[in-house]
């Protein structure tokens, strides 16, 4: 099944977002905004707003309002992602040439903090104080998870607790916070928004480790960048860190070093896989994702839920 | 007299303010720790948490609730102050080396990012609707100011309106903002609130004028960085665009590179000093100050009003 199947029944309001988005970075500065809008027309899956429209059903569903922090957190993920590519030296995001490639790391910083500001503008317009710390706590978190990639990079010595802990600034914090806020917004109870944020959290973790092996599983043409590019970059992810339990591959991993060509990494991807690591980290992905799925199992059942669910299997499943 | 000596009977609070800026950056990673603890041990005037503090003595003056506002200001503009150390490539500020020499653009991107979010937490703390939507609105425009500095780099067909809206943007905002927010959050009336917001934007234009002047006039070991340092990173100030209406000076401006070497630079800076630019710009700057102490002067008269009167005329008139 596609993804945009899985949320059909929410259309309408997932274009208004859309919409909404461009809006968003509207500028009468040319510059920023053929930035901006690169990033915005590179598409994305606008898992963050998909699921604060979902958690949103589950109290008191009201688009007007609920926009306003589905708008503030795809921003705030946008932003993250036009630093990152600054960071990673990356050239190409989803297939297409990065902010920091088409003009320069200058650019795509200042592109990066004025998408977080527009966030900012958005935030203004939900009237929950609740609502504001969540958002600015997941921010600091999200660049302290940043912080510490750069810290983690080519750092061979590091052990599971650190990956766990990055991916989860990284990436797992503002998926949950995404959960939380649709239902926090909409005024469901509290003990909905726990699971939702719970739910969140899982369906993160689960996502970035998925992502993390389709960087070596991946073919270039699917991933819109070069296979084992993460690890070029020195991130150490959970299939090297896996792999590295192995000396051979180890002697192999702690060889690599930025200027590897082609066919290194394909050389050294290929020992990776063989040691058996991606099955390894495979096997941890799914017990996030079933945690994801346990965690939720005693809300009502409806439409919502069942989206909830397929859309976590799609993400700890996906081939691309 | 000394700047400090114009808020003497301020001082407890002024030193609350820059404790809490320590408790705000705290962090469990080191490496931000010390990024962060790098620019705030620094220095700096203070200039912004100053004026909230005064703006705020002409409502209900609350220490405990405009503290938030002190440090969410100042932390965004230490935040805007690491960015620009990249663009701008700078090696020191302050006479200190910046974050992005100290360790590198990457680490100076991302402590940015970190005290801005810091800066939002801060801001969580704010009651009040509308301080948000200013303090949003000025950060998105602050970003903007920073984009066309980039943009307006070495361009040198530029014309006063392009610059007065940077600096507008870039600096005098934030000021306004500043005197603004003070006199809101503790409940003084519109009327003051607006007085106060458009004080402080004349101040800050001023400011940033004398700012650009002094690239010029001053010396190394005061400005803490090369004299004419902001013209060999193709920053555009006042002094230079009055300087190109001189044609032999304009011929000579229109070399300029960013590898010129001090003698060459010497040598502008003495072309653009023998037109008379200088006496210019520094006309400007005083018809700003004159407008900045003509608004304020309904205001009560008390001890804070006097204040805002010295620092208008400290920063007006400052040699440093």
């Amino acid at each position: 099944m596609k993804l945009q199947m899985m949320y059909s029944f929410m259309k309408a309001d997932i274009d208004l977002i859309e919409k909404e988005l461009h809006k968003a970075i509207t500028s009468d500065s040319d510059l920023i905004q053929k930035a901006s809008l690169n990033l915005i027309e590179a598409g994305g899956k606008r898992l963050r707003p998909i699921f604060v429209l979902l958690s949103a059903k589950f109290g008191k569903y009201d688009i007007q309002a609920i926009k306003n922090v589905a708008v503030a957190l795809e921003l705030i993920h946008m932003a993250s992602l036009v630093h990152d590519d600054v960071i990673d030296d990356a050239e190409l995001r989803r297939g297409k040439l990065t902010v920091k490639a088409k003009w320069d790391n200058r650019i795509a910083m200042y592109t990066g903090d004025y998408i977080l500001a527009c966030s900012l503008e958005y935030m203004t317009k939900i009237e929950n104080v609740e609502a504001h710390r969540i958002l600015a706590n997941t921010i600091t978190e999200v660049c302290l998870g940043e912080i510490e990639q750069i810290k983690d990079k080519y750092r061979f010595n590091q052990n599971l607790r650190d990956y766990l802990r990055r991916i989860k600034r990284k990436t797992a914090l503002l998926i949950a916070a995404s959960c939380q806020l649709g239902a926090i917004v909409s005024g469901a109870s509290e003990d909905i928004h726990k699971k939702l944020y719970q739910f969140g959290y899982y369906v993160g973790m689960s996502y970035q480790i998925t992502d993390d092996i389709l960087d070596f599983t991946g073919t270039e043409k699917v991933l819109g960048k070069p296979a084992g590019d993460d690890l070029l970059q020195g991130n150490i992810t959970l299939p090297v860190l896996y792999a590295m339990n192995n000396m051979n591959a180890r002697t192999k991993i702690l060889t690599v070093h930025e200027n590897l060509n082609k066919e290194e990494m394909k050389e050294i991807i290929s020992v990776i896989k063989e040691t058996g690591a991606i099955e390894k980290a495979h096997k941890i992905s799914q017990r996030y994702l079933q945690k994801a799925l346990s965690v939720i199992k005693d809300l009502p059942e409806n439409r919502t839920k069942k989206s909830l669910i397929d859309i976590a299997n799609f993400v700890g499943k996906r081939k691309f």
